[in-house]
């Protein structure tokens, strides 16, 4: 433990009482997130349950110069969560009251520590749904944090969209609300975008509104296996420039499909495949159906097969939910070293297959699973981070990946955020974004506390 | 003509030659948006042509620390141009050109300058389209800066979803791009969304790439007038809980109907009415019209009255988008004092009626028109800004107006923008966001130069 910090920890624990922990098992569970970063532990872990708490915490944080990170469920992929200077991690589980759901006008408010599908379980009888879906059973505030998206975003976007408003404990203990409720608003600088994807660097978001979603009256979910990569990517565009507002397009290639049929007990065959779902009235949904079997058939796409009841489409997409797990099964002890570049969809294709050609030089296998209607795509290859000359080779084969997709006009991460992983890539990205990047950090958190070395560094 | 600013101006006019403007009738056209604020010339006017050209500008302005006001279209509605502290005014108007267009990614960038209706008919026979309408022809630049919406937002978003990318000049000349192309992105903070509603208060947008739409193979629209008012809003309540993805449904009362009537010589009952369309395949058109107009029949609405053709189509569209002269002609030589609420739907009858008894003590007419959809409408009275005692009156009624739209979790402006006219509102409805925005203003633009004494004041 630093000793600069004994004061501050006795505040908190004075504060805090049960609620405040230094045992080394509960921070070590507060070291890392579920990548192949390498953990490093907080000299202790708060659990607050208001958001004045939180202020509180944040008072007597700044006072003693001790670095804050925000920890929602731990579940992220770039080390944003990791204490790489120590300081206080602030677990937000305990904050997990919905606070308010409004069916008329299809919002909510919750605390940051309630988790996607907490929220959709309390909300379900009301006739609404929160369509944003990453792999893992997130907390809404790590979400907002990391600017989450996930399989529903083509059609319902990503936490950008999703959120309303937030309350964000500042640096030095200021409680901010960052917009109203209502549905859009021109009411000066956009706060709230401005916290959605900060990763936990400007300051601790409490709690969050949410647009909510009407649950469709019918939902069909279908699988399409491709003879080629191009031919899924194509079907997507079409469909898209059609206008079909499908509601989720996912695309797995063969070597992800081997992963999937290994880890959750599947047959599918070893080819690429569309993993599709439909949303509206049952006639709508009927011919969205028709017109994007009839695209694929156009490129050699299979007939679709059908999982029509909800537990064959709850099945299918806890598979898809559950391919990072089923990457990393792909080699015992392994961790996953996520990729996540997001490119215009017009070089989706080129983008992949340029990849594939690169990590058929690795000699590795590596699957490949994508948000296709977003152009966005995952290599998944399982590592051993302990491995100086494997995680050599793969950083090697990363920088490469970033590098074509920013040739193509994309990004370096299209969902799971900068973090401590991808610093380096985002000043390649945007030089001059990032510049301006640091100038609003030293002016909201001047003395560096808020999650300090993620996202930009200031030194 | 402020002696301090010679050297500036001997400088831009070596600069620009001909593209430079410091004559009274060109400052004057710079003085004003549509809105009742009183006009303020600039000292003198440039014409740049390219974003490096900007950047020339802004180093010029800051060396002699002018004050620097970007122009649009001067359609606005806040005094978002008007010079009251003088400086110069950047009219992108000569910046143009669309630079892309990508129908295979559906989206497209271009300079600042271009306009809403330039856009559209650059790039329709692409099949693809641009969403957004404010009622007046404006340029995207200046659309982006107020964070624009109208009449498509409850399907298709605002400024704040359609905006992918900017590249921004600073106050210093520094030329930033704010994002990749790529449709979403985890890549550090949101610069984009940060320009997008900053009013040229923190940088001049010269570049805007854009989302763009398909365009649907069947468009239809009809109008339903009801007997009352929450009868036709309980309908779009209803229409958006049963997930019916509606296109436009606007409201307009019978003040409204009375003022449209005479200006666009059309003969609608002098009722509340809804105005609609329905964006889809022909089947799934057909589907939702049948929906909304059982649930409009629910409500006392009347049977659909349908502009079917485009040309009929056109003309209603024009009606509705000429709202707001036609409220202005409701009283010769006025100008128009629009106000901007928008409140969660399920506030929206309650905060139109208590308006109208509001109005009723006024004893003025005001005609009530509304994107409904979203929560946002507006009183628009044709006033005399010249008359003190009736611009007291209309200012309590307006600030009454706010009041009530805040009570009910609302904002003070749903698509406007706060300009010069709403600073003293934005402190009531985001006390400790302001200061935020302050803390933004100050490091982003330390000498206060990029259209100062807007969205925020910081003396």
């Amino acid at each position: 433990m630093t000793a600069n910090f004994t004061g501050a920890l006795n505040e908190l624990r004075r504060l805090l009482g049960s609620r405040f922990d230094t045992s080394t098992s509960v921070r070590l569970h507060h070291a890392h997130d579920e990548s192949f970063h390498l953990p490093a532990s907080p000299d202790a872990v708060a659990f607050p349950k208001s958001t004045s708490e939180v202020s509180e915490i944040a008072r007597i944080c700044m006072r003693h110069h001790m670095p804050m990170l925000p920890f929602g469920t731990g579940t992220a992929m770039e080390g944003g969560v990791n204490a790489y200077q120590g300081g206080l991690s602030i677990d937000m589980s305990l904050m997990n009251k919905v606070l308010s759901v409004s069916a008329e006008d299809m919002d909510c408010s919750v605390q940051a520590g309630v988790t996607r599908k907490q929220l959709n379980e309390y909300i379900r009888d009301q006739g609404v749904f929160f369509p944003i879906d990453p792999g893992a059973d997130a907390s809404i505030g790590g979400m907002a944090a990391t600017r989450a998206s996930g399989t529903n975003a083509v059609r319902y976007g990503t936490m950008r969209e999703a959120v309303l408003s937030l309350t964000v404990v500042m640096a030095d203990g200021k409680i901010v609300k960052t917009s109203s409720r209502a549905r859009k608003s021109a009411a000066g600088y956009d706060l709230t975008r401005l916290f959605v994807g900060s990763e936990g660097t400007l300051g601790v978001i409490c709690e969050v509104a949410l647009r909510l979603h009407a649950i469709p009256e019918a939902i069909s979910a279908a699988v399409c296996a491709f003879s080629s990569l191009q031919g899924a990517v194509e079907t997507v565009i079409q469909t898209i420039q059609m206008g079909v507002p499908i509601a989720r397009v996912e695309l797995l290639d063969a070597v992800a499909i081997d992963a999937v049929n290994r880890y959750s007990d599947k047959d599918f065959p070893l080819l690429p495949h569309l993993f599709l779902e439909f949303h509206g009235t049952n006639a709508w949904v009927k011919e969205q159906a028709e017109i994007v079997s009839e695209l694929a058939a156009d490129h050699q796409g299979s007939d679709f097969t059908w999982a029509l009841n909800t537990e064959d489409r709850k099945a299918l997409w806890q598979a898809r939910h559950d391919f990072a797990y089923a990457a990393s099964a792909m080699r015992p002890n392994a961790r996953i070293f996520s990729t996540d570049v997001c490119v215009p969809i017009s070089q989706l294709a080129d983008c992949i297959l340029e990849t594939v050609a690169d990590i058929e030089k690795t000699g590795l296998s590596m699957p490949i699973a994508g948000h296709v209607g977003d152009g966005n795509f995952h290599v998944v290859p399982a590592v051993d981070p302990t491995d100086a000359v494997e995680m050599k080779m793969i950083e090697a084969f990363h920088a490469s990946l970033i590098r074509r997709a920013l040739r193509m006009g994309g990004t370096c991460t299209g969902e799971h955020g900068i973090g401590q992983g991808k610093k380096k890539y985002l000043m390649d990205e945007l030089p001059a974004g990032v510049e301006l990047m640091k100038i609003i950090k030293r002016a909201l958190d001047p003395d560096n506390l808020m999650n300090p070395g993620k996202v930009v560094d200031l030194i």
